[in-house]
């Protein structure tokens, strides 16, 4: 019997934090997508940026492509042979709240000596932005008093 | 020449983001989080209701125990040999942000046929809650206009 290679079972996680990192819940997928956020497309100054072996480069490329997190799109230079470059979806862009998340918590807890290398601005303003949580109503609310809580879907997997 | 495991070489990462995902970059650590953030603490219920192996999840609570994020301390129940429980510390809590971050962006891109497991709650209100950023100056902001710019230690590595 040939089974296609992509058809090996996979448990499907109901819990959206669980899927989330079933996409990108590897270190190198999450720094290829802060590479891509600071504007890096070509495979070769990703992996020149990281400092990644090419085909752990190539391999994580492929899946945040599968992921539809990144385009992939072709170019040339004169002379040059045909090669890809990467951008950010708008699913992908979405993914900047998760890593200014983690900025923000290792600037709390475990900043770098040598100062921040990265910070938060608000285009409009030029002021400095933080996260935080806003109410449906549209204030902004005390993080600390802010809890996970089962949704209708916990009774499948809480 | 005897060197003690601890002293291998560790490249040190300046960027926030890259140093956050060195103490919790791993799939596992960021679900033991989630987990504890739910409220649970003794092994033996991470290891089952994660469906995790016990030696990862050893190595997993020892490096998060290592990082700061998780507090162990002894318990016994009557008639039973001492046992471990994993508790957030301060610094782990608040990585509650980056777990939340991670729920959004999968109930937006990759939701569940089942529907949602965690909902976030202001604890005050009662009101629905979710991530966005705040000004300095206290104001919301459109998400879209937010950006990481370069920071003071930027020349080091960005």
């Amino acid at each position: 019997m040939v089974t296609p290679a992509n058809s090996r079972t996979k448990k499907e996680h109901h819990c959206s934090i669980h899927r989330s990192l079933d996409l990108v819940g590897e270190k190198w997928s999450l720094l290829i997508v802060r590479n891509a956020l600071r504007g890096e497309s070509r495979f070769s100054e990703l992996r020149d940026n990281l400092g990644i072996p090419s085909d752990v480069l190539s391999a994580r490329l492929a899946t945040l492509v599968d992921a539809g997190v990144l385009e992939r799109r072709s170019y040339r230079e004169p002379g040059e042979r045909e090669r890809y470059s990467y951008h950010l979806t708008e699913q992908g862009q979405a993914l900047k709240t998760v890593l200014i998340a983690l900025q923000e918590w290792g600037d709390e807890y475990n900043p770098s000596p040598g100062g921040r290398v990265s910070l938060t601005q608000d285009a409009a303003t030029g002021q400095h932005a933080s996260i935080g949580f806003i109410g449906d109503d549209g204030s902004v609310l005390d993080s600390s008093a802010v809890t996970m809580v089962p949704g209708p879907a916990a009774a499948i997997s809480w």
